[in-house]
């Protein structure tokens, strides 16, 4: 009857040139007893360890781009499966050259994974669901940047009404609880009420969602299709005074991902992909504060969740 | 009139799965004013910076064999030099495939690197020099492991006589000093002898060397080509009691690694390449300095010189 674990775990959140210690983008999401990785680093595996998080539990990894501060980690972390003995099928989802990138990899170190690599390219012109398990759908959001690019809103599904304990009698079966979850009213083998559904249920809770855009210019108009997600995560690369740099190489300000998370009604903003040129990220945090009031540094080690 | 540096640091030394905070194979050494990188496993930036080496410094990379735990780090570190601003020329030396898998990387991201990439793919059968600078030769050495794999042998060439400090006359040139440092009597105009040579200096020190042997299994037959050097650095990713296993999947055991430390009577012996089965790795150095003494667990962060 406990409420399952949505949890977001940063990994790594420095752009291009990692500094002072920070790794590349990687995050790992668990939802229910699922476990997501988003964006793969260089160091993702030696992050998983650090943070106690278990590689062969991650059911899909989502590579947004395929610029190598969001990708060299993928190698290594899927051979290592590979040498632990993984067996379980594993789904990849990025862009068409990832497969590439990976078959070259295994004929140079002459490897054949002991475990089903399922690869699905990416096409990220338009918003699609690519994924879907028993919590979660998956979808891209299309995002602009030097290479082809896409983000990805996780949203739960299936969300179950809340047994009310206090009311709940003793003696129900497992198959009462269930049908109580279904929705459904307790009736007796001769079809009368015993008790309905809304007298020991509460509504279900909000389907939680998590969006990521990471790497990308501003692009107001995701607005939609970020509206009211739990947790935003967005990339702010620079500074406002840095905001010409920032779209002619097609990242983001601090102050324009606030502005993003203002005008989709977000409820919480995590700002990574940090320049090497930003020691103290305080200012990175002040900046977007006076646009958006709760909003976090998404940095390694922190684990985020959906406010109650 | 200092002596030239001559300093080799572990950067990693875990063999394929990274464990307990132990990254993967990555070696610097600085001779003179002269930096290589030896194999380069994932994260070798950011152990790099960890260890406060600067990556724009190194002027040559040398990659044993095509291994994800050997590479994984390369292209990262290729990137972030082409980002940091490099202009300045690096070679590279590795197995042919290697020049792919960079290609393919660089075609992905969009990037076309600012500096000279000189790759020198290996063929890796038999000993050859594949690298002179001022300071070194470097050659290779035959190894013999699940994919195509060379060993390097670097050894300081062109030694000067040391001068005789207390000797020395107060007011002597930079001219005669370098004449004197080349071996050559000081004359005066008419060419007659103000100091012979052997009066101002002392034999020049012995040419230092180090060798790096990883991934291999044992091989008693390179006694010969590692005769007598300074460090010997070997893989010992198992110890005896796994000696089976270390051959089924040619790699050397603690114990093989001290032999043939013996056999070539080296001066010092390095145990590295740790399989993630030893936590504690105590036990592999008592095994091998049952067999050889000067032995040391090469442990990133440590740096290691020939010994005076």
């Amino acid at each position: 009857l406990i409420d399952l674990p949505f949890e977001l775990t940063i990994l790594g959140s420095s752009s291009a040139i990692p500094a002072y210690g920070r790794h590349h983008s990687t995050q790992h999401l668990r939802v229910g007893n699922k476990n997501y990785l988003i964006d793969c680093g260089e160091a993702a595996q030696n992050q998983l360890q650090r943070f106690k998080l278990k590689p062969q539990r991650i059911d899909a990894i989502f590579i947004s781009h395929l610029h190598g501060d969001h990708y060299l980690g993928l190698v290594g972390l899927l051979s290592s499966m590979h040498l632990l003995g993984r067996k379980r099928k594993l789904d990849l989802f990025g862009p068409l050259g990832l497969g590439n990138v990976i078959t070259l990899h295994l004929k140079y170190s002459d490897t054949v994974l002991r475990y089903p690599l399922d690869f699905h390219p990416l096409d990220v012109e338009t918003q699609v669901q690519i994924y879907e398990d028993k919590y979660v759908t998956v979808k891209t959001i299309p995002l602009k940047h030097r290479v082809p690019c896409t983000g990805f809103l996780f949203r739960e599904k299936q969300i179950e009404p809340r047994l009310r304990k206090q009311r709940l009698p003793a003696n129900l079966s497992i198959e009462q609880i269930r049908k109580l979850k279904k929705g459904e009213d307790l009736v007796n083998p001769q079809g009368d009420i015993l008790y309905k559904n809304r007298e020991l249920t509460m509504p279900p809770r909000k389907s939680r969602s998590y969006a990521y855009c990471s790497d990308t210019v501003y692009l107001p108009e995701n607005a939609r299709l970020l509206k009211s997600v739990d947790i935003l995560y967005h990339e702010a690369t620079f500074m406002t005074e840095k905001e010409l740099r920032a779209s002619h190489t097609l990242h983001a300000t601090a102050g324009q991902a606030a502005e993003l998370a203002k005008k989709a009604k977000v409820n919480k903003l995590l700002l990574g992909h940090f320049s090497a040129r930003y020691k103290d990220l305080s200012p990175l945090l002040r900046e977007a504060s006076g646009i958006f009031k709760n909003v976090y540094l998404a940095e390694e080690g922190q684990v985020f969740m959906p406010d109650e």
